[in-house]
């Protein structure tokens, strides 16, 4: 397979998106809300998804394609070579920032991921790795990640992973929360991981995610030494809704074992 | 007292201010913690703050300075003319990140606040009021803001302040928090006013904020119709550290009422 074409095409098709996006700021937008009233869609979200399925479709026909809109394929394994795409990760800020969100793009293979594209679209800033030949922020390379500690992380994770929620144990969370630097939240799954790939924050935590909100951003951070697993330690399969744990070296084996308690919950 | 004029001083040490700090960052930074080990300083901060009170005692010498670094004066009320100045608020984002901070400045006159100045220096982004005439971003007129409601509306607020804190009783936090459309935290006062200010998020909510982080982001919120106080409703008084409720019209009477119990707590 020749990723560096593939790999080089997807990059020209997530500026033109990235185009296309800033150029629809001067427009209505017409926004819709999914399966709960705070999960938001809009138009823009639905024809950057049919543009990259028109686009993937035309060079590489074989492929299968799995997107947040549901334009794509159904699927029951990642098989074969599969992209997967998130038009605009983190639509809320799209709407009410126009900002702070991102086009995030991966390319796998039988589940292992070989491009991840993170753009930035705003700051026009494309974050992009090919597995196994280094990880870039437009073009110039960055550096692998540090060990670091809970008490010097800047971690990401949002306020209601603290409180009393359906998903995990709040009191598991709270002395992480309490024991950091600090914490910030910037409500797109997408950004928050590049962020640890550039050092910006050092571990990003998300206890509901979908394979295309990760998929990109994981190529990325693993390609630097950081390390992607869901809260209990386990690998993603992205197929499927997870949690993730993304985190620099060490300090991602510290908080799954002091504070995740390794996953025995 | 000719405000424009001191408007027009501020803004031009305010970009000067600003491309010495980006100038700063080939540079190693020296960073020193304070009162608590997450409370950092560094060199810079400290090389801006000196810069500002040369300059306005230069031109100013009746009027006094408050600064977050204690190279200004002592202070047991507000009268006359002071200068509040925060010349690096967000100072772990400014280490960690390289962003997501600005230099806050606010001129009061008798402890109303007469010009405020938030510049947030990587994105080259200076929003900026003159009590009275309007707010501004890059010399473009700022919109008023509507109102609107909880279910509706995106919050800032610190993960820490839903948990069991000793500042407020957590149990008044948690419900806002689940309500919310959404919450963030971007670890910086000064640019999270300005966030409410352009619609981008439409409250902010801190537990324990200092007069110069504040001073400048109030003016501009006021000027565009946002409601700053403190979280029991109260003005603040630019003397001492306090908390702080700043939010759309409408939106900040809500909260106050329905989730912070008028403050009689």
């Amino acid at each position: 397979m020749n990723w560096e074409s593939i790999d080089a095409l997807a990059k020209q098709w997530v500026k033109e998106a990235g185009e296309k996006i800033r150029s629809s700021f001067d427009k209505t937008l017409n926004i819709q809300t999914k399966t709960n009233p705070n999960d938001l869609v809009t138009n823009i979200d639905k024809e950057i998804e049919q543009f990259f399925i028109s686009k993937i479709r035309g060079v590489y026909p074989n492929h299968k394609i799995m997107g947040e809109e549901g334009f794509g394929d159904e699927f029951t394994s990642h098989e074969g070579i599969v992209w997967l795409i998130d038009p605009i990760d983190g639509t809320m800020n799209f709407i009410h920032q126009q900002r702070n969100f991102a086009i995030s793009l991966g390319v796998y293979e039988n589940g292992i991921g070989k491009i991840g594209l993170v753009y930035d679209v705003v700051h026009d800033e494309l974050y992009h790795a090919i597995r196994g030949r280094g990880a870039y922020m437009n073009g110039m390379p960055l550096p692998q990640l540090n060990e670091t500690t809970v008490k010097e992380a800047i971690i990401a994770l949002n306020a209601t992973w603290v409180m009393e929620n359906k998903r995990i144990d709040h009191n598991l969370m709270i002395p992480l929360a309490r024991d950091a630097r600090g914490t910030r939240s910037y409500g797109t799954a997408a950004l928050e991981m590049v962020f640890v790939a550039t050092g910006r924050i050092d571990a990003y935590i998300s206890l509901r995610l979908a394979p295309w909100d990760v998929s990109g951003g994981s190529v990325i951070v693993e390609e630097l030494g950081g390390v992607v697993t869901n809260l209990r330690g386990r690998k993603l399969d992205y197929l499927g809704q997870d949690s993730l744990l993304v985190a620099k070296p060490g300090l991602h084996q510290t908080i799954l074992r002091d504070y995740l308690k390794e996953g025995k919950w």
